[in-house]
């Protein structure tokens, strides 16, 4: 049982560092992952809507070409979540996003839940995720820390020592039960935010990984009959 | 790892059909799962919020019991999700009801839901959990068949020939691309209903066993720091 | 023209208490009132989902037996409108909560409103309530008080001293029209608060009597033919 | 205790009949109304938006004469709940809406509930109001009966053999547990709708006069520090 | 191509200013203005809901004799939109409301936007239009800035310096990409705020223009085939 | 001025009928047009997710070179609003969507609004932009056609011969004010479907046309300053 993780974006660094993180939880998970990402000619970062769309061909034949090497499950290991919709037109085995899985998981632990992202502008693209996940009663804030992705790479105690006093402020604030970790850039510090925070920490990268495991072992498929339903043939077109 | 599945009514026979399913789903998942249910003095059935409120104790002793055993997370097996944020309350490994966890996967692989459950008077419950879930844009429609839970035991022919134009009248009337059986007696019938219709269908209890255990073998734990903190110990006081 | 009143929690003070208002309300209300309460094995007071279910079957048995012996209508004494739903499937008088009371009576008379509450853990209960009565517009701030329901007991000057300034700072931050009382052990001290805090303030103690003696002047009964009709007879139905 | 009753309209016919509905209503209530109208130069009913605007004057007029009258509470008996807002301004005593009334009847007794209003261009006024009294969720459907307000005055048979089936086609296509009037013209069928249709029929004439009621019993007052103070004096002040 | 603007309240001064920059978005749109307001026996200026009703008929006569004597579009100067949809009933062009046309401007250019008011009375109301427009989730807040609307005339700089300090806390609070100004008062300050904030400044009256401009060449007529039909003819109608 | 319209889609003989229909409108609007396509490469039309991102990267480029060669507003010519958000951020100028400029047309002059589309597959998408806008309390119904965008180029007489019945039967089951057409290439039938269905027709493009000149003559910028801040410069950067 096989599942696919693609970091959209173009930074070998932080490819191997998801990988590390994927690798870890598909052992717990009690599944194999393959992991991809954008390669040169995409932002080595994913920060607004154009580094989005730049990103988003590539990703998608990733997905393809590993759906069709019988991939079970896809992760889009991004917190935008970027091109959700079209991975699923394009594969046949259900697609989850990072932040999904971080919303699925805490709604299930706790009702009051504080995400953080990196920079401001990344905060309403967020925000749109948690109102199409049905998650806006229970998320009470959404945040910029001020650090772009590429800082989070490296090394780790110059990271904490700038991330902790952040994101406490962040969780006094919220009165949160619990804080999202809103950046696949961040998936290496959260068992030490937990311990440093004392509260719970949740991270979507590890948990797109268990989520992933659930659908492919429960056999579940993307539907093909409505909006998923496989891109149609006509000239011009890329995937059908 | 152990799941714990707690059916909340009172019927033993109700019981060991959902026992079969869930033992399959178990083997697919790697996991073991331990059942329980509601036992004498609990209606035979949950039909409505009484029904709810009568098996609501025997329930949390239950998952108390079962939490303190060691099951890494727990399944609450009736459709309404009965008792699920007090059973968070009480329990330390995470809970999660089988609504909660085919509306968590429909909403992964289809854009356009339909529910069916089995009385009219059940229609209202089950839309405030679509609501409570965030999944209101999505659920196109939640279809009463005016089958009572009991009927869904025993004759799987004759139970088949019932379903079958109801269910189908309702996906085509809701231009559904998938079909969530909103009641946990219908989830032996899953793959026939897939093979009849020629629809997605979506079985909450099979697919809470999966998630369940993702959410075991990620270690993830309720949240005990705000809304889901133990009970208080006071005079009175159960489960404190 | 007898209203029930029913305290869902087991102490036998704060029944007192609450029956000394309430006797007050029915005056002026022109009816008569007969209070019950959960008794001996029900948490003295309610603080969280999981002391709801155990005050959840002594409550519906005090509403089935007052609703056959003739009461015009019923009120639910504790500001999570415990089991409302429940009761209403279970009488044939109306059934009206504290909660819904207060909200009803604010949203008439005010566009900002306040509520205040006892424990950070009581805050997520009432918002879901607020959702559910439809005034999330109206409702800018559920707030917790840190004070338990039993510190509410007892020594007015003392608990006056203590809520005058939290309550103080929760209008003026909300900037708010009307501040309502979100505890039924909060009810005693209304006149006392008015006039401390120089703002409206509303008791869904007082409230939910005048409301439930409209009711039943009125008439009205609880619908049957819906979600409200009476449970189904069935093996270990426990209403039917 | 004297409750103020407003029709908003210009017709001395539909006050007549008003005004009858509203003394039995009192009788049963306990208290004493006084009934007012806009009078000549005021559209003879209110059907639309315009309709509304020309009868604002007038009814705010009548309002604030009959709250310096010592009125302990208003009701505005126009199913658009027309000038509310305004009406709060210009009144100490609380002011409540027939539609407001209806609906926080409505929700008290059941949880699918239908409306009927006259003309069809009513339809989108009624929903607003639904949406403004949070009962979005629970309002199935608004239906126009294409029968002006004029023609619900006099020959009560005639005017039943037209409304009764087209109400009925409207309880059965919402599935509805209550059915509520749209129409202060149509309160005086109350009963024989709910004899001839089989279910649970909601007037908000009558509602309004016992809410109001108990609201003045409970001495309940308008705020007047936030968004219904009193209106400012300047040039060309009206209320002032 | 004639555009009518309409300034609801019965202030000469402040429809000589508003005149002035009616007149210049007019040049820049390539349309002519009239410009007409509510005249003596009016409010002078509209703070609250009986303001509103006050300026009611005066403001639809205008509107009604404007599009007779063939205004192609119609603009309500008043942020309070007072009377939109009674406007679009008794005119065949469009009326459109300068807070309809700011908040219109502002989510194509923003995503997250403030508006500034004048009297904290107001912000109820502006709310309230915020959600009409579909706006809720971009708004991050509505402020008043304790400036009633009559000292917004005359002298610029004291303004300014009373302005530009609340602006710019709002701004900052809200993390705002944009700012709307929500009085028609305070159109004639919008460059120098601009300037003065470092931040885009939004003006709903010459915004209000150029979209009047854009309907009225696009030929573009209110629907009278629904809720805008003109008003039914009856004994008391003003306007069929 | 002059207003850039985006084609994103593959086909030449699409624009060409689009640039048919915008250069009228741009005459009427007083401005000129230049418009663009997605050229070889693209897909023919956009009927899904997939086939929005396979046409993003050329229309975000086109976007760009005319915002640089002084466009003063842009408009994405697919009812699909594609790549709204990522347009703004690589323009100055202001960016809308013909979808958004239809529902910013319609609400204005209705108050029930139909919308029609091609394929079924379009409608979530479609409805995912109605929530997006705000729309959703006015939007009755989004309807497939079953005709696929192909289709509609050329032969007029039988495509209207096939759309009327079609429409028709959306109006009247939805009771709409108003229709407004789904697709680009229906924009050439907008005047023959008015006279054949006796509704107001609404049509995106030439709308579009006209709202973006309003924007331009009022010289509105896109807000720079938060979510549509110009990509950042980083590795693999594409308009930074």
């Amino acid at each position: 049982m096989k599942i696919h993780v693609v970091n959209p974006n173009g930074s070998a660094e932080m490819t191997r560092s998801l990988e590390a993180e994927v690798q870890s939880a598909a052992g717990a998970a009690g599944c194999e992952v393959v992991v991809t990402y954008g390669g040169s000619g995409v932002p080595a970062s994913i920060e607004g809507y154009a580094d989005e769309a730049a990103s988003l061909m590539p990703m998608l034949r990733n997905i393809r070409s590993q759906d069709r090497a019988g991939a079970a499950a896809h992760v889009i290991a991004c917190f935008d979540d970027t091109g959700l919709d079209a991975a699923r037109e394009v594969a046949e085995a259900p697609v989850i996003g990072i932040c999904e899985a971080a919303l699925a998981t805490a709604r299930i632990v706790s009702k009051r839940i504080s995400i953080v992202t990196t920079l401001e502008r990344s905060v309403p693209i967020v925000e749109e995720l948690v109102h199409r996940y049905g998650a806006a009663d229970l998320v009470r804030g959404v945040h910029g820390t001020a650090m772009p992705v590429l800082d989070l790479e490296g090394g780790r105690g110059d990271v904490m020592a700038r991330l902790l006093p952040i994101l406490g402020g962040v969780v006094t604030q919220d009165r949160a039960d619990a804080l999202v970790l809103g950046c696949a850039g961040m998936s290496q510090y959260t068992a030490a935010l937990e311990r440093g925070l004392g509260v719970r920490v949740i991270d979507g990268v590890r948990m797109s990984v268990h989520i992933a495991g659930a659908l492919a072992a429960a056999q579940v498929k993307t539907s093909k009959s409505g909006a998923y339903a496989a891109p149609r043939s006509k000239a011009g077109a890329v995937f059908a």
